[in-house]
């Protein structure tokens, strides 16, 4: 079947998520591929629900899901999620230790609407952009995980063949920046800060890696910062 | 801490989660027993619900949590969640394929707000009333699956520590009833059926198993069916 549904991505609308969904859309067709987002009452949601939208129209993607995950929110444990923690600006320290901007086991959570749609959609792929170098230090990022969540799939789904896969994750973001611009991804439609929606912060954790890797890819990155240094 | 929480439990309000849950509160003592309980759009959620709130109340278990999954129902693709798709009446076949009563990776969805809240409550287990015998084939209900959670478990919290039990696995059905009625469960206020929410069908998988286990022990199910006679 030339317009069934070969590959469900994660795309939360991000700079990785989006490098992703751009993969999966040039080598199979907007039509074989299906998108997912998922709405966990973190700071940015309406923000980033936007950038999805906008990035599946842009790469012409129209089998969609957007669901809403009530738990995270009311389980809370992480700066990104519960308003009282707040969400540190980035100092030199990222990737070292686990930061309070992780959601507990959040992509567990994730992975497994992945999972029940592409089974009932009769699709073997799942593509998520997760990152384990110049990343955040989320134990849910590193490649041992989608390992383990393979084993997973295999062992508890119908017929056990859906596969997950990591395109981005041995690369660092400089490479992902470079790869977006081949392959023309999006990234003016992208929204990555963890903390405002008007603008990007330009100092939390998420924005300074962003935009590290835009630098060291001597590119300019398209969104507007409200703050002008690059820690 | 005498009064941490140690262990949470899933809690679907059926005989094997009841079960399960009497166990822990009868070793623990109820202030060390936090209760989940997701509601997914099947069709009997409201009276599951309410046997949830019953069975806590009657166990003492006050640290509880109630969420709502849309995903699962958003998904489809099972006749629990999708009102097009009938639930059959059980046939002597029950355990030999995976049955339409099957929701595709319902249990990762499950297992993935338990440990999400169990990171956040410093709880070191999950026990769920997993069935692997006696069952309806669901892929999700088998021990490797959970050896398989727990490897994901590891490799994917904050320090890896949480396990995942299944006290109930290897049980007859018959075991469970017999277990559960040495340990005073409440099963008077259990609902195990998929397709009603006023008396119990008495026909379906669920109810059908449950009325053969009962028999089997040489015990008086306690609540009402609708039909007579047992499949």
């Amino acid at each position: 079947m030339a317009d069934s549904i070969h590959t469900v991505v994660t795309l939360s609308g991000g700079m990785d998520s989006t490098v992703c969904a751009t993969l999966a859309v040039r080598e199979l067709g907007a039509e074989r591929v299906a998108a997912l987002h998922i709405s966990y009452g973190q700071r940015t949601e309406a923000r980033e629900l936007r950038a999805f939208g906008e990035i599946c129209e842009r790469l012409g993607i129209r089998r969609r899901l957007v669901v809403r995950n009530q738990a995270l929110s009311q389980i809370g444990g992480s700066a990104l999620t519960d308003t009282a923690l707040a969400v540190p600006e980035a100092g030199p320290e990222i990737g070292t230790h686990v930061p309070v901007t992780y959601v507990p086991f959040r992509n567990a959570h994730f992975l497994s609407v992945a999972v029940s749609w592409a089974e009932v959609l009769g699709a073997g792929r799942i593509m998520i952009g997760a990152v384990a170098q110049d990343s955040s230090g989320y134990p849910d990022c590193r490649p041992e995980y989608y390992e383990a969540f393979n084993r997973l799939i295999a062992a508890g789904t119908r017929d056990g063949t859906i596969r997950i896969e990591t395109p981005l994750i041995a690369l660092r973001k400089m490479e992902i920046v470079k790869r977006g611009m081949e392959l023309n991804a999006p990234f003016e439609l992208t929204w990555s800060c963890y903390s405002r929606e008007d603008s990007a912060c330009g100092l939390c954790e998420s924005c300074t890696l962003r935009r590290r890797a835009f630098e060291a890819a001597r590119a300019t990155d398209p969104i507007p910062y409200a703050a002008s240094p690059i820690r």
